[in-house]
């Protein structure tokens, strides 16, 4: 499959200038980023007038809960502790390959309205989760989600098979959080990450009640713990990182780890707000993420890219405390290299296609006085006109190419039947 | 013009239920809502098939300055003070009535988008921006805007002209604030409350400094000045309430004056976040604006309710501060009784017909657990499928029915080339 796109702007991310001009793929890559080309002396499969919308890389949700779509708006009376021990955790038990499945189908075809050509997933039932994925054409990067409760004895079976399974899906290692993972399993965690050199990432400082339980237990914060055990030392991040102090800040800067923030579901859960500006300045390398539906409750990381930029603002009562511009770094080009999709991070030929493009006819999107500064400030999923993954077109005005929508939204609300009777 | 919405969900907003059934309107009215009606014994000029999608009052933007879409990402990198004097005071002094014109036109096709059937603005060049309102079918009420750069001899006669010049299109007193306004023109806007029995508005206690410039001034809050001095003897409210304290709000709720929150710019602007909560608690009038489109930037009121939601949370440290129907309550019903659109509250036969239709097939809206929930927590304006004010249908899956896109953009982009050098 061959697409030419003409007639666009083009935000490649390797810097923030917007070109005119066109892109062309060929199978899974771009093959040509640059000028307008008045007569290409070659045929394409397809090719697409963009009138002027503009592509960019495919955003990155680079911390999220896939399936958990079953849990948008269930029982959010709830505070967090009751949330999950009386709604989530007895429907989880119950949750069935089968539902994965749908539900993550659910959650693709989310992403793909919302412009996120991949996610950086961790739960459970994986098998039938590569199949949704695979099924969609979506890039699936999945995120050990090990605990006590179970996970560690799948681990290295996990990132030695769902790594060589399909170019669509890979696994990275990681495991829950600190405070459902005994030392002896954070130890075996450590052991994995050097025997593979590979990074590992978890949950991290989400609240100021794990921060506090895990000084208990080890008179440190979960940063220090994990870098001590040495399961840092290929790399790696957290998800959250709302509670960071300095000392956790500069382990994370000098090892070159990634905090995934995740704004949305942290005010929700009333968690706090993560000191967003504070790891811009010391150029730390940062990730955008949406976490589960049951806590956000979109999927939709326009959402989080306005809001890690403005709370950053009325946290340090500086209206212009970020350069919106490197949030739109973070939730394009960094988190593909935190998801370690290091082909997928901006638009340049040899690179992966997977790209947005964005329809600047939408009222929203209108002057164009900065049209990234217009992304970060006033987009949401009404603006994505086409989203393309390794490729192929999987969603384009509306309607997707490889989702059954009405199928997904029937099976969906059947399956949500027998998780009512908790 | 006669319309037969069949095969809906209707959430009438007379309560937190949603019924199943129809709707229909003659001309600007709602005629009937209720039970499916199997065979009507009547015609209508259209027939819509909802297919299970749900109609519910329009959004009501109880806060705005339209024309203002002219400043979208300008120059957002200054702070307030150089943000308004380096950038849109030296623009606004240059903004001709016909740009005033296209910049509200532009916002009217953002609010349609967004299911906004009515807004209430502050700006000047009315007189051209009535004739936007009326050509587009938006229903727009104006709001004072005067202040002790000029205005206060123009208030009488827009009073006037304005509330019988067009059904669409009506005058609430109204001036800038406290710190643009002498206590002389604060005696004439009261004199002005009395002679016509006369609600009044202003933005009020936005900033910190604000408030404390006011203390100086007088030894009072801007709330008990306004009280004292008998601007809220006949109703009326104030926009932003960011940093009211007990005092304020006992004024507010005992003369049941509406309290108008705008997060998304108290956020960007770094001027603080409104405790939503206490006014919730208090059983207060609350409505919901969006501010203008420089300081937001979007015209988004989902993303305004889901902000008052979840900073309600975070603030309080509570996941289940607010009731997420109050907040629906809003920036529904509540925006429309704040802006004296004592017709536009709720949908039920004899009100007008002032509809929005959510589109269920988007998948944030699935699964069904909690539909109202849904549209708090997940929605955007991509789930908007249809507008319709006064009757008419005046956006439709992405279309305009009285607006030519193209026209906008073009004159709106022309336009900001006449207000680039400054």
């Amino acid at each position: 499959m061959s697409v030419r796109f003409f007639n666009c702007r083009i935000l490649t991310m390797l810097d923030d200038k917007i070109i005119n001009g066109e892109l062309w793929t060929d199978n899974d890559r771009i093959s040509y980023v640059g000028p307008s080309v008045a007569s290409p002396d070659r045929s394409f499969d397809r090719e697409i007038d963009c009138k002027g919308n503009l592509l960019m890389p495919g955003l990155k949700n680079a911390h999220t809960h896939s399936a958990m779509t079953f849990s948008r708006s269930l029982a959010d009376e709830y505070c967090l502790n009751d949330w999950l021990h009386k709604a989530i955790f007895p429907r989880e038990a119950k949750l069935t390959p089968e539902a994965v499945y749908w539900f993550s189908k659910l959650a693709y075809a989310e992403y793909l309205a919302g412009g996120v050509t991949a996610c950086f997933d961790m739960y459970f039932h994986k098998e039938e989760n590569t199949k949704a994925a695979v099924e969609t054409g979506f890039r699936h990067v999945f995120c050990g989600a090990a605990n006590d409760f179970g996970g560690f004895e799948d681990l290295e079976r996990f990132y030695n098979e769902l790594n060589s399974f399909d170019p669509l899906v890979s696994f990275i290692y990681g495991f829950h959080a600190e405070y459902t993972t005994c030392e002896d399993n954070l130890k075996y965690m450590s052991e994995l990450a050097h025997k593979y050199s590979a990074p590992v990432f978890a949950h991290i400082s989400e609240t100021k009640e794990e921060v506090e339980g895990c000084k208990e237990r080890y008179g440190v914060t979960p940063a220090v713990l994990f870098d001590r055990l040495g399961i840092y030392d290929f790399g790696g991040g957290g998800f959250h990182c709302v509670w960071f102090n300095d000392e956790d800040r500069k382990i994370f800067k000098d090892k070159g780890l990634w905090s995934v923030f995740n704004a949305c579901s942290n005010l929700k859960l009333a968690s706090g707000i993560a000191p967003v500006y504070k790891f811009v300045k010391d150029g730390m390398n940062i990730a955008i993420g949406t976490d589960g539906a049951g806590s956000n409750n979109s999927l939709s990381m326009f959402r989080e890219m306005y809001l890690d930029t403005v709370l950053s603002n009325v946290e340090t009562h500086n209206a212009a405390a970020i350069d919106p511009f490197t949030i739109l770094k973070a939730g394009t080009t960094g988190g593909a290299l935190c998801m370690g999709l290091k082909d997928s991070d901006v638009l340049s030929a040899g690179k992966k296609a997977d790209i947005v493009m964005i329809d600047m006819n939408k009222p929203s999107m209108q002057p164009e006085n900065n049209i990234s500064r217009n992304i970060i400030y006033s987009a949401d999923n009404s603006v994505v006109k086409m989203t393309m993954i390794d490729g192929k077109i999987l969603y384009e005005d509306g309607r997707y190419t490889t989702i059954d929508i009405d199928e997904v939204i029937r099976e969906s609300n059947k399956l949500m039947k027998g998780l009512s009777d908790i």
